[in-house]
């Protein structure tokens, strides 16, 4: 399996449009150690040449023209098989508009995720202007499904949704239940290599000796934030990690002390502006790779 | 007044995501010499402190980041003062979904522009988390506001919005009646200079001899398409210039044609990937600029 990793921060960017803080100050200035990083989504294939994206960040034309693996080979074609969504964030989702020009697209989607998203958004209806401009793929919880490619063939890649903590996108909390089909992690399975990629970058809790992590020979890992009280320390916001629903890396409750049993390749993305682990020069980016993680940066590519 | 021009290429971005015509695969391997562009926007200030977008392209991040003047001066601040949307189309509108993070915005927009945005679309809600995060000054066809700074003085610029035909966003056309506030052009004077710029970057008519175009001292225009029949001919689409509400360049009923007693300075932008202008080289880009216009390039600066 080949991953690529398009964008490794979290929404909002790195450096963030609007933040003057210690690190987006400092990459723009280039005060700081630092990689400029675009909103988390990633690439996956089996053969290189028809990829399915997870998550279709805001970012996603930019992302595109980085990759030469994701560009066109016809006159009007693209290697994008599907598009996977683990959540309703507005840094999930709104590239799926940018994807637009009529293009065929293939969404795999929880209901839940679906519903909050093509229900009552009259901009959803420009990915269906044509019959066959949209196809959806309901994803149950827990169930593997089969990636498949234009004519239906197999991809030689499986997904599995699985329900983590998490919460409904900040746009739809007042007017939504909270469900479990809300906020997924997948587990991406290669059939020929026997490999797997946990991807879950967006994760509120690790709720006891979890099996689910140890599934896969390759964690990419919700790296928001580095404490609990990041955004109000360094006075940029007012709400918890938690708040956000984002496990921290750091502390005695924190993915570092919680997830230190397991082996695999482990790598955090999802990297929120204010995160100290940014900083490449920074004691707590020694301290996660001393640790055995990986911290994702855009570009990064790794074989399964 | 200061101008810069963010973004010059139509919807879809240069090259285009799922395109492999001669002027997007020849970009792509450098066969062939042009620019690549993101999508059209426009920036505009008095003072070089403050500035007002002229639409919010899905490219605003990458746009902001490439321009120091538009980036934070405080720990959380943007130099953006408002933004003005001269239609709904989802290339001039998506960009303020990116814009949250719960940062206050001010929205020019006419009656039927904000309503088909805010009503019937559950995203928007990112924009009213807080009672105080979005104000919307209404734009009532032809009359003349002040684009105000933050403390509600005025910023030196004034802005005029007038009807252009033009067409609803394409989401909108089975739900929406068409109005002549779906698509306006800005007239923005800087009352320190006297100078003005015609920001018209949608324009499907220029009827009779408007005198519209001869109110500026600068003239941004719509630059979409070289013929009628380009996306047929090229054998990328099924619609025309004219049923997709561009105004061609080149022909007898052309904007060169039509536009030829202009003596301002014009320049053609929102330019479509599959428009030969793009090439740096060809000839229709040489017969442009014997005709005494220029074609936008992101980054683009003008002093009026």
């Amino acid at each position: 399996m080949l991953v690529r990793i398009l964008g490794s921060a979290a929404g909002g960017r790195f450096p963030q449009w609007n933040c003057g803080c210690l690190n987006c100050r400092g990459v723009r200035t280039g005060a700081i150690r630092a990689r400029e990083r675009t909103q988390d989504s990633v690439a996956v294939s089996a053969d290189g040449h028809s990829w399915f994206l997870l998550n279709a960040s805001p970012d996603v034309l930019t992302q595109i023209e980085r990759q030469p693996a994701l560009q066109p080979r016809g006159l009007r074609h693209s290697p994008l098989a599907g598009i996977l969504l683990s959540n309703g964030d507005l840094d999930h989702v709104l590239g799926l508009f940018s994807l637009r020009e009529s293009h065929p697209l293939t969404l795999y989607a929880t209901r839940a995720v679906y519903q909050g998203l093509a229900e009552g958004n009259a901009v959803f209806e420009t990915l269906r202007r044509h019959p066959r401009q949209l196809s959806v793929r309901t994803l149950e919880l827990g169930s593997e499904v089969v990636l498949q490619l234009a004519d239906g063939s197999p991809s030689g890649l499986t997904a599995r949704a699985i329900a983590v903590p998490g919460k409904l996108p900040a746009h739809l909390e007042r007017s939504s239940r909270p469900s479990a089909e809300d906020n997924v992690c997948f587990l991406i399975h290669d059939t020929y290599s026997a490999q797997s990629l946990l991807y879950a970058s967006s994760v509120a809790s690790v709720r006891g000796p979890s099996e689910l992590f140890h599934m896969a020979d390759c964690l990419l890992f919700d790296g928001t934030f580095w404490t609990n009280d990041e955004l109000i320390r360094q006075g940029v916001g007012t709400a918890s990690a938690e708040q956000m629903a984002h496990l921290p890396i750091y502390g005695e409750t924190g993915s570092l002390a919680l997830l230190k049993s397991l082996t695999c390749r482990r790598i955090f993305t999802h990297i929120n502006n204010t995160n100290p682990i940014l900083s490449e020069d920074s004691a707590e980016r020694a301290e996660v790779e001393a640790r055995g993680w990986e911290v994702a940066h855009d570009g990064m590519e790794l074989c399964l």
